[in-house]
């Protein structure tokens, strides 16, 4: 079956959807290969498997037109928000058709008394988080990426602020999904909770396209904190800082950001984002609450940081630095990439329970020294979820496969901790291989018979989690 | 197919499998009358439908050995914690097998630096917490009856602290599962967040055993706060109290519990629990955190009160008057009960976006009153959940005609509103008539493609969500 699977659909096949879809959209259709490419564009060293048409969708008609012609041919759909994904999720392994749904970007409702808003899917985190500023609300979860919150949803996104705010999982309330059949489905009202049947809304979120294609979303909202305090704060060693994160979480201080970056990463930081921090691992903080709350949790936090030899913490309320010292964050990635010129970055994480966290975190830089590579460290650490950005030389065939190892090596190693290959990077193509030893057979047959029961025909995103 | 499903297992089936049971398990295969309609006990006036036996099951082998024997035989089965769901849950309308699983009931591990504990599904919420107790860590789910947690999680149950600390679906991290077919699954590793495929952990919290048996489960737990802090606030209206509510979650303020009795309410507790609060519509408050900053919620939350014309507030920090006025919130059902002694209560819920509920709790207020029913009112109205108890003679057709035209009109009001007909009781036999207008027949033709993918006999609590 895994073979069949990998087939490309029936060049025919894909002419006729691919020429009724022209008749039904015109020039929102695009068949030219750099466009196409792009659509296949994985951020990774997973090669590039271009669709073989892309539709601009403008609304759910649009998505479910398209399915429907595509089902009918037996041609894949896999959907498409900004690309930023890491484990080759908008790849066509198959073939088939891309729907874009950055057309898609409309605020359609705030509530701003029930906390919610209702949207389409290609708006990204960053203009969501500009419409509501005006009414003192915000969107928690910060991936990085100024991803889509469609694909967010997709993926089950999470990122910097989980630690306080949970994943994509937890801020959903609803969802409008175009089904394999091309109906819509809708996955729950707008209530704050329900128990009425089964939690299709959390089904849906992480299924990366496999179940369906997300074009509405209600998402929770909150209210923009009265103050917020950023810090970055130097320990001794990395086991030092997370045992403190620990104590932090313990203690119910809560943190809304606890961020670990080592000793590698902070130096690349500091030269790529022209900041002055000491080369020791380093946590960034940041605490949101009332004025008072704020002071509290970070005079706390300073006293747990002590008693681990941490400190001194540099703390700023100053929206400008603050926003300096999170983009620097955020670019992390970038400032990897500067380190060694040349080479491809390549972005994986896995999670384990925190109280592994230093152990596992530590045991993978030495694998990276023994291994001869060269990737710095950075993690969510108040969730037990850590990257590694390895900076690999693609024209060293030996560095490459050293490579290889070293992730094959960090997933188990994840794995044999309780954790998990993936935290919030998905499955894509580039994890499927672990999810037997992460789960076990009975699960994974029980996730394939969910995808057949949903998607009979395999044209939903085709390739991606789970193999049927 | 509806009827089919409604049809009673053959004869023939069941005594065969009862007999293979009866080989395996001894006398923990129990087919007495007594134990049989206990088993089948529901609660509220669904009428009794006794399963043909009950297992007790002491492990996950025993509940796969059932299950296989069952499923040979074509013999449905039925979970079973503590029995206190409302929703006709544990009824066999077809007959069959109930695994009871109070004998299960070990606190496996508690893990205190991952907040998290391992436990088997019979240990009760009360119980658990105090295993924690020691270790100053709490469970905070709190739904009123001290049930099983293995059911309050395939019901989806919340309650008071949900406000706060979420639902079910938010704290469990992992199930173990046994299937249709005796397999056992596992949902999830033991990591904090995971983007590892569906969520199968959210597909069974909340399926009411319809898709699976839960045999393990791992759950958040968090660290008994510092300080805590209770207060009642009368209010001159309904709706003064929930705008205070509103207010009160919008700016932030990190309130554990916000209950609202209606008037109606207070008057029956003040009887029951020899209480004198004033009978007007009062909110029963709780805030968690360090001292400072439980003090600093309680002023801020005084002041949105006044804003509303409600107060002054009674506060106490003393673990004796906390107890002493949660216990009356608890047994709110029970003060309902004696207030017109001889009556059946039934408890009921829906849960509307919170904007909307002072009107939905308005308009039911008015239509108890033109229906001429007798029915208290209480809320977790942080979420925009709440309940009604109707008394109700069940000697007088006339008013149980009422009633059940009343329920219909409540939940139908509760779907205008963009809410849910069940908030935290689940689906179960009562409200399955209701999905189908909350969320569409795509909606509901998914979760019957997910039913039948899970369990192709139709033998895991069959007539319950989804008629198939």
């Amino acid at each position: 079956m895994a073979t069949m699977a990998a087939k490309r659909t029936e060049a025919a096949a894909v002419e006729r959807a691919v020429g009724e879809l022209l008749a039904r959209f015109g020039n929102k259709v695009v068949t030219s290969q750099a466009v196409r490419e792009q659509h296949g564009h994985t951020t990774t060293w997973i090669p590039n498997q271009p669709p073989d048409a892309v539709v601009f969708a403008a609304a759910t008609e649009d998505v479910q037109d398209t399915v429907r012609i595509c089902a009918r041919h037996g041609v894949p759909v896999i959907p498409f928000g900004t690309g930023t994904s890491l484990e080759g999720h908008v790849n066509a392994p198959q073939g088939g058709v891309s729907i874009d749904t950055r057309e898609m970007n409309r605020v359609l409702a705030v509530h701003a008394e029930d906390l919610d808003c209702v949207i389409e899917p290609g708006i990204t985190r960053k203009a969501l988080n500009e419409h509501l500023r005006d009414q003192g609300l915000f969107f928690p979860l910060d991936p990085g990426a100024d991803a889509s919150l469609g694909g967010m949803a997709a993926t089950r996104a999470s990122g910097t602020n989980a630690v306080r705010y949970g994943t994509m999982k937890d801020n959903v309330l609803s969802l409008k999904v175009v089904l394999a059949n091309g109906e819509v489905m809708k996955t729950a009202q707008r209530a704050k909770k329900s128990s009425a049947g089964y939690d299709l809304t959390r089904l849906i979120v992480g299924s990366e396209g496999t179940l369906g294609i997300i074009t509405e979303l209600t998402l929770k909202l909150h209210g923009i904190p009265e103050a917020i305090s950023s810090a970055v704060c130097p320990f001794p060693t990395v086991d030092a800082a997370c045992r403190a994160t620990i104590l932090t979480i313990q203690t119910g201080i809560p943190v809304a950001r606890i961020e670990l970056m080592d000793a590698l990463q902070v130096k690349a930081c500091n030269a790529y984002s022209k900041l002055s921090l000491k080369e020791t691992p380093t946590l960034f903080l940041e605490f949101h609450g009332s004025q008072a709350s704020v002071a509290e949790q970070a005079e706390r936090f300073g006293e747990i940081a002590q008693e681990f030899g941490g400190g001194p913490s540099e703390w700023t309320t100053k929206p400008e630095e603050r926003t300096r010292l999170w983009q620097a964050r955020h670019d992390a990635y970038f400032a990897c990439v500067q380190m060694r010129p040349g080479t491809r970055a390549l972005a994986t994480d896995v999670c384990v329970p925190i109280s592994r966290l230093a152990e596992c975190v530590s045991e993978t830089q030495r694998d990276i020294a023994e291994m001869n590579l060269v990737a710095p460290i950075v993690g969510h650490v108040g969730d037990g979820n850590f990257h590694t950005s390895l900076l690999i030389d693609m024209d060293d065939r030996a560095e490459i496969e050293r490579a290889e190892e070293f992730l094959e090596r960090l997933a188990k190693r994840a794995l044999a901790m309780d954790g998990t290959c993936t935290g919030e990077h998905g499955v894509g193509q580039g994890k499927m291989k672990y999810l037997k030893d992460e789960l076990g057979e009975p699960t994974l047959e029980a996730m394939r018979a969910v995808k057949r029961a949903l998607d009979p025909q395999n044209i939903m995103n085709p390739g991606k989690i789970v193999a049927l």
